[in-house]
């Protein structure tokens, strides 16, 4: 692991804050690949943190969201900020590499100096990505950007992972049969700071935003109401109109003091995740403990023990490290 | 709550063992509400599963695998099999109910006595419907079913759920435009015991499918072989070649020795989820955590402490108690 020691270097940390992208790209691999030395390398950076503002971007796949924060992140370069975006791909552990549009879209951006993109995989296990997007965006945040857009699919638990790490969440959907049933079923409407109806040329796209509207209607309470932005990704439509939206939920979130609101409880569940890394770093480092392990799943599957005896067992020998 | 204390009294865990479906479904609403004695529960039964065969079916929404669900539980039933159906909803903390479709199943599944279904919907945080999950198919493995279908929608992390939870797991796609990409990029080829090409009707199909062999033939080792169904859930046609793929692919696993193997894996991923578990009631139930991690949170947010600090000195807090 070539870079792994490198991001702590005093060397290493001038560069990086002093805008170097090199410096950036060879970080953030350092925190996928959770190289040594990736977790001081957060604690340096920590305190140039939270100026940037983080929009995060979920829905089906196919929905064309990729294209959308495209055409958006031009509109915040062309306004002169600079804007780093984060394509999460919650894929299986097996493939663990970039998605070939992001790829395409990669060259497309790559004439833009204002924007820099990069992709994430699943690699770990259960809750690994979202940690890892998380200080992804916070690397991006003490780097200077001025806007960091998260983006991922949004079925599963993804979209609840986007909508905890992001100051205003937008779900995109499309005009196909179903669509509109199967974004509430996963859950996406509740996440929705801003809705964007894409592919809004296709037969049914009116009533979709029309079905969308009275849902919310019937959800609405006194704070923000989330708006139906209708767009066409493809051909750059409802673009200024996404971006306004966000600009104006960003207003309502500052105005009313839910920004400070929503970034405490990131903060809180933050330290919660880190919590269980630590109790998890502990396991790791007992002595014995891989054997432990090995040992009582073998007595829970031929009878002997039950799970609950078992990792009480564990639990204890794990105690004791501490 | 008052099923609560309920599940653990001799009197229900005999109507339990006894059959009485009531019992069971009184069982599976504590595990979904974690109320009080639910793990004592849990525990109690145990020895008693292990017998049924776990069958996981995912993919994208909309791709009908409810319906083939449905048909297949009824080929087992006709078969004189009992058959449990867990569908799991990775929906939003807000909704947590059940699927307006499941419902509609249900009744049309209830005059079947051979068949149990149960939708569960995400409530809790990340790993909490996987862990739930895996409860419920014990639940059901332990209360006597000769076969426990999972079923969720399978993008975000549920699919790999799934995967882990099942003997068998059976992805179904559909002939739309990109959907095999999509399956693709979302990992699902990489889970898939059986595959199956739903709405093969429609145009494309066959091309999907020979896109699906080729995939599979790159990736071919010298194990098990994934099978391409092609299915028409709304005819009910395809339904007897999944019911037979997923036959020979239990065979395969018994008398390659993989079935062992799997479920070794699964125990030891349960018994690495029992001790994150037992951390976090060993968090709760150290005097003052909240108050403390309350005031670390502002600490931290009005930049005192970075998150490092924050959560090392709530470790230490911890510590003390175990």
């Amino acid at each position: 692991m070539r870079g792994a020691a490198a991001v702590t270097t005093t060397d290493f940390l001038t560069r990086f804050l002093a805008g170097d992208r090199l410096a950036l790209a060879r970080a953030i691999s350092a925190i996928e690949d959770e190289a040594d030395g990736y977790r001081d390398f957060l604690r340096e950076i920590y305190d140039r943190a939270g100026n940037a503002y983080l929009v995060g971007v979920t829905g089906p796949p196919g929905a064309g969201k990729s294209t959308l924060v495209s055409h958006v992140a031009e509109r915040y370069a062309a306004a002169g900020q600079d804007v780093g975006i984060v394509a999460v791909d919650p894929t299986s552990p097996f493939t663990g590499g970039a998605l070939l549009g992001d790829r395409i879209r990669m060259k497309e951006l790559a004439g833009n100096e204002r924007i820099f993109i990069r992709s994430m995989a699943t690699r770990g296990s259960l809750g690994g990505l979202a940690k890892a997007t998380g200080e992804v965006a916070l690397t991006m945040d003490a780097f200077g950007f001025d806007a960091v857009f998260i983006e991922t699919v949004g079925v599963g638990q993804s979209e609840l992972d986007v909508a905890n790490s992001a100051d205003t969440t937008v779900v995109v959907v499309v005009p196909e049969s179903g669509d509109a049933v199967q974004a509430m079923k996963a859950g996406l409407m509740e996440i929705a700071d801003v809705l964007v109806v894409n592919k809004a040329d296709r037969e049914g796209a009116d009533l979709m935003a029309r079905e969308l509207r009275v849902t919310l209607d019937l959800k609405a309470g006194n704070g923000w109401r989330p708006p139906v932005v209708m767009a066409v990704a493809t051909e750059g439509r409802g673009v200024d109109d996404i971006t306004a939206a966000v600009a104006a939920h960003r207003s309502y979130l500052r105005e009313s003091g839910e920004l400070v609101a929503r970034r405490r409880a990131r903060v809180r569940r933050q330290l919660a995740e880190l919590l269980a890394y630590e109790f998890k770093c502990v396991c790791a480092a007992t002595p014995g403990y891989e054997n432990l392990l090995e040992f009582l799943t073998a007595e829970v599957q031929e009878g002997r023990l039950t799970p609950y005896e078992a990792s009480a067992r564990l639990f204890k020998e794990v105690s004791r490290e501490m």
